[in-house]
């Protein structure tokens, strides 16, 4: 069946609109009863066993956190980034390794922030674990001081106006949803308060934002993050502040029979942009070099923490899984492709320029597959996509989900990953790989993202499932 | 459909011979397009909205770890735990609280375990952390000592034979197989050299024995646990070692010219046996008063960390559980009983008494849940019990399947619980919760099984699920 299917595309003309069309054809392994899938099954079980005996995530994954650090863009620690997995990928016998040059975002956060508040009243002040947000302006050597609001909802800033806003240091302390049993959909609730709160209240006349952390679990670590200023309005200054933290604030705010008086200094600042790179490298495709199947992960971080879980487990895991298949000796039919894109957390500067390059090179990618939610247990993948590529894949996806099921993997719909939706327009498939998610958020962007939070099995299962679905889409997928 | 069924419960005579024939009798709710559905997952949606909103199992591990502590059968800390959880479970406002009395062994570890091996060469020798196993004779105040052999297979000892192990210290040293995806089966696959070693050892001679630690992780704790002494043989002293410390005595074996020998004190004694509890609450069930859902852990531990996994977690979630259907005012139909049983890591001698205890009364166990595999992210429910009872089960059980999927559930056959094996007779349903497993085994039996290991929403997440299950047993199963 699979020769027959061979022969058919082999005639077919690889121009652009023909690459869509043929984007329709999943052919699917036959299921069940039938003997046709015991070859994937089987390989499939030795990429695992490859994975839990002889992996590199963990050691590379060790090596980055403990002797490059965390790497926001533009920084010493992601120049050393870049150097350092060209390095590693140039000893994986792979078929080329190369750097893309891009142009990155220089924010830098200057000296520790200063955050505290105080009712005026001897004893009843809070010094508070702050962060600045990523891109925030700075307070200019001094302290902005205002008296603090806390707002819960968008209707109760936009009711206080003007009259009550100007002058004033909003608190941001809409708490994520703990219902949710993805945690993803609950950040998603929560952060248009870090990336919109800072213009939304400037657009009133507030002075400065502090925001609750974007974390589930009661702890004193700020997370940071990038906020999008809103060039209308005043810049105004922003920080995180701890769960721990906001629920303080939130108390004397309550308790205090004076208005709470807010102090916040930040010392960052944007400098001019720095030449980067994405790192890149491959194994070519013997039947399909020019169509692409991605796997990648961010190797910028925030300036906090090791950017262990987000996302040095995406870069490792993506690197290991081409190791992997040159470590069992397989020859790709499509070009497998790890990518490991620089300046996802504030600007997705990489992520575009290497959607402009396939597109300019002519490249078709098959699958791009993002693992940026954390080196955790593998749950499935997440696919996005045109309808005309997403709708037939799932109608015969349970073919797939029949040889993943055993690891515990399922397919589904859904988001992919940030560096990879400007390749949307190629009108291939999109994939996030999806790990258990209960934990990601008690270490993002924050100084607790640090390489002993990794467990290493679950680190590799990630990258053996991420092999797993890159062989089928390779063996079936176009 | 629901009263049909209870209409004709009601008419059954509760005799032992019909209660294994109404055992078959699940009757299951209407499944997918008809709408019977719905209530029930309101009704379990609200179960985790409760469990993620407002725990206790969390503040009440975090107290048990933290006040309580370890607490092996027969110890201060056990006593204090039974008083704790006694106390604890008397605020919940259940039908009754009582302690089941249960004699327990009463072994103790003495002072610290003193292991060392050299190559008799300056320089050459290791001092490695060692626990005794539980149950080990000790070695009299003062070493054993013993040229070391090195065995990874039960065949390789046996071909040793007395002339190759006779006066010398067994160290054995296979690995638990890091392929197993579920690490409870790397598990049983290696615990055997801890269970029998020591007598297989003795029956040739060995004075002493060390075995690699039962964990996947390389670090330097080691994993205590029982051995299971054959009386036909010398009892011997044995003692655990940490993975770590395995790998470097196995290097020592392997690079020294001269013979390796080892140095052991244990320390440890058995006592008496000691007068303890198991701990019981419950909730009547207004129709079936003497059928009982069974949700449980075990309260001993073993002597090192907290027994925060193992299994602080199981019985903080199972006390919630109840104190979930309480907050949430649901009256059941079948008693809903928490049972903490005393001396599950070195006896099970509480779960043989609960079952007899259940076999005096005439009560009967609809079905027994038992959490302790970790207080880690849900990932099912595993089924066991007689084939006259889990084979109706299974033929429906996708309907429970399709309510329970969504929050990442799965029911499968396989084992259920040490504490509730003794249950088997009564031939209901008997089922183990299945957390992910990734990382239990970094823990277990080791002074790293301390609170801070546990993450609160995956112990929430624990206890949610299993109050979903039992709400879906109380209302369908029988």
């Amino acid at each position: 069946m699979l020769n027959t299917w061979k022969t058919t595309l082999a005639r077919l003309p690889q121009n652009a609109f023909l690459i869509v069309l043929a984007t329709l054809n999943f052919a699917f392994p036959v299921a069940g009863q039938n003997s046709g899938q015991a070859p994937d099954a089987a390989f499939i079980r030795k990429i695992y066993d490859q994975a839990l005996r002889d992996s590199r995530c963990y050691p590379w994954l060790e090596d980055l956190c403990l002797n490059v650090g965390h790497r926001l863009s533009g920084s010493p620690g992601a120049e050393k980034a870049v150097q350092w997995s060209e390095a590693v990928l140039d000893t994986l016998g792979l078929d080329s390794v190369w750097l893309q040059p891009v142009m990155v975002p220089h924010w830098v956060r200057g000296a520790a922030e200063q955050v505290t508040a105080s009712t005026g009243k001897k004893g009843e002040n809070l010094q508070l674990n702050a962060l600045a947000l990523g891109g925030s302006v700075g307070t200019g050597g001094k302290a902005v001081r205002g008296e603090v609001v806390e707002i819960t909802s968008w209707e109760a800033l936009d009711a206080l106006n003007e009259r009550g806003i100007r002058g004033k240091i909003v608190f941001y302390n809409r708490p994520m949803d703990p219902t949710k049993l993805h945690t993803f959909e609950a950040y998603g609730g929560a952060v248009d308060q870090r990336a919109h709160g800072p213009s939304r209240a400037a657009k009133y006349g507030a002075v400065g934002v502090l925001v609750r952390s974007m974390g589930l679990r009661l702890d004193d670590f700020p997370h940071t993050g990038s906020l999008r200023y809103d060039s209308t309005y005043t810049l105004i200054p922003a920080a995180a502040i701890s769960t721990l933290g906001a629920e303080q604030l939130s108390a004397l705010l309550r308790n205090s029979t004076t208005p709470v008086t807010a102090s916040m200094q930040l010392n960052c600042q944007t400098l001019p942009d720095v030449l980067s790179y994405n790192v890149i490298g491959e194994i070519r495709g013997t039947e399909f070099p020019d169509r692409v199947i991605l796997v990648g992960g961010h190797l910028d971080s925030w300036d906090v923490g090791h950017g262990a879980h987000d996302d040095g487990a995406g870069c490792t895991q993506s690197m290991d899984v081409l190791r992997y298949f040159r470590q069992m000796n397989y020859s790709p039919r499509h070009t497998i492709r790890c990518v490991l894109f620089m300046n996802e957390e504030n600007g997705l500067r990489g992520g575009h320029e290497y959607a402009r390059e396939a597109e300019r090179k002519g490249e078709f990618h098959v699958c791009a597959i993002e693992s940026d939610a954390g080196g955790f247990t593998p749950r499935g993948f997440s696919f996005d996509g045109d309808e005309a590529v997403i709708n037939p894949f799932f109608e015969k996806v349970s073919e797939f989900e029949e040889l993943l099921e055993p690891y515990g993997l399922q397919l589904k719909r859904g988001g992919s990953g940030a560096d990879i939706g400007p390749l949307k327009g190629q009108k291939g498939l999109l994939s996030g790989y999806r790990p258990d998610s209960q934990r990601y958020f008690d270490y993002h962007h924050t100084a607790a993202d640090v390489f002993d939070a990794v467990n290493k099995r679950e680190l590799e299962l990630g990258a053996a499932s991420m092999a797993a679905l890159v062989y089928l889409l390779d063996k079936y997928g176009l």
